[in-house]
């Protein structure tokens, strides 16, 4: 029976170093601050971002301010406002919850934030530096994968890591992240997607298999080798409210070395990470302030 | 025994191609220019400048221009350099050969050339843009092994492709090329690298195996499969002025399916994927104006 890898146990220990490196910063006079943009009214949306809020305020002191805009917001106007953040001193971190509304475009906003203050790593320069090997903001899943793996004690450097899903958000990230010639990097990667043929060939000879596929119960049993530590990122809402994993628990544990158990893995690592990025971003400007 | 595939034949074509598609930008008004900036007197760094530029104008028709700066100029006057070609609307193409002299901050060099004209494809953001699926600008020699192996009818979708190396000009984005979602992406790959354990156990396993690694005749027949295709990006100048490439040519090109010599591969496709991207940038500059 696999061991079960405790994310959000993990995460309650990251949010404790946070508070301590906040409670430092405040001590220097500086607040670290999360400033959240919220265009329209998608439910969804406007959860996401008040958990991150309330993420930021109450488990690690991390301020937080909201802008939240019209459905009807016009170009000039969201463009102002991010710009009047990267002007900000007082803001370290910015968020721009995605999706926006249709008729704004979405890659030219996400651009627009200072890469300095991009904490969701969404920004093509930071994507470049992760590429060139010297990562500054990691999106929060593929840095909070890695963050659980290594605080598991799950080795990663020579090892085979064979990551399932290419999304910009998760698959590639991490497989650029887990092979970089880094600290709990040197991994042998290898980068599946829904033109791979015949999976089950490379997820077996897995020592580490990260599934960010987004479609329930995708990998069985017939796909893990004994000995494997599976990481399952998907979370498919079922419509009784339940969260499904990528991975078919049950018998996948049976098998697998360790596991991540959806809800409780992944979920609560990502979550840590945005702030985990934010407390970077106030740091790096409090040296250079 | 393997098919040769022959790098200068297809890179011969390609400045064919090319020089059509400059002829049509000339009919228009717009000479497509590629500007080289070359620091020093390091004897390599002048041929290859040298090359390029010959390149540009004997084989494609694209003008070009060179500021050579002394050993000793000072940063303030190479960031006026590029940002003088930066706002030169006759100028589509930027090419700071590197390694420049030490005193001077290569990285922010590189990331002070506007992305649009980023030919060499080493600015952060067109790395991001690569890493998000949409690329821009790719280095010369990625750019070149994906060209040759469409241009040799070698499938790409699907396959499984093994890299050995991962460096920022080579393996690293043409691991993130061949396995994005496009026409001629999609394969399954492999990065493997300095610290891949087993590394047979990969590249045997590979349909496509590209070594970039730096180390003359690293892969042997004990690497390689019946049915492989092998491309070779290894270039090795030899005390005697002959090149040699990772490959060991003789033994693996008795097992491997196809395989790229040294000299006469990749090296004349790179060649020419520099002015491949001039001309692109000459034409995206022309339809924007």
């Amino acid at each position: 029976m696999a061991e079960i890898i405790d994310g959000a146990k993990i995460a309650a220990d990251i949010f404790g170093e946070l508070t301590a490196r906040v409670d430092a910063l405040k001590a220097k006079g500086v607040t670290p601050t999360l400033a959240a943009i919220l265009v329209g009214d998608d439910p969804a949306s406007a959860m996401y971002v008040r958990m991150k809020r309330r993420d930021a305020r109450k488990k690690a002191g991390v301020e937080s301010i909201l802008h939240h805009m019209p459905e009807r917001t016009e170009a000039d106007d969201l463009q102002d406002i991010i710009d009047g953040l990267n002007a900000d001193e007082s803001v370290h971190g910015i968020l721009l919850q995605i999706p926006i509304p249709k008729h704004l475009d979405e890659d030219h906003f996400l651009r627009r934030i200072d890469p300095a203050k991009d904490v969701d790593g969404l920004h093509p320069f930071n994507q470049g530096l992760l590429m060139q090997g010297r990562p500054r903001f990691v999106s929060a899943t593929p840095a909070g994968v890695k963050e659980m793996l290594v605080r598991s004690g799950v080795p990663i450097e020579g090892q085979h890591v064979v990551v399932v899903g290419r999304s910009v958000l998760v698959g590639r990230p991490l497989s650029v992240l887990l092979s970089n010639k880094a600290e709990n990097g040197n991994a042998t990667v290898t980068l599946c997607h829904t033109r791979t043929q015949n999976l089950e060939q490379y997820t077996r000879s897995a020592d580490i298999l990260v599934v960010a596929a987004g479609v329930p119960k995708f990998i069985g049993a017939e796909h893990v080798s004994e000995g494997t530590v599976v990481v399952d990122v998907g979370t498919t809402v079922m419509p009784d409210g339940t969260y499904l994993g990528d991975v078919d628990f049950e018998p996948v544990s049976q098998k697998a070395r360790a596991i991540t158990p959806v809800p409780g893995g992944v979920g609560p690592m990502t979550r840590v990470m945005l702030i985990a990025n934010t407390v970077q971003a106030a740091e790096a400007a409090a040296a250079t302030a």
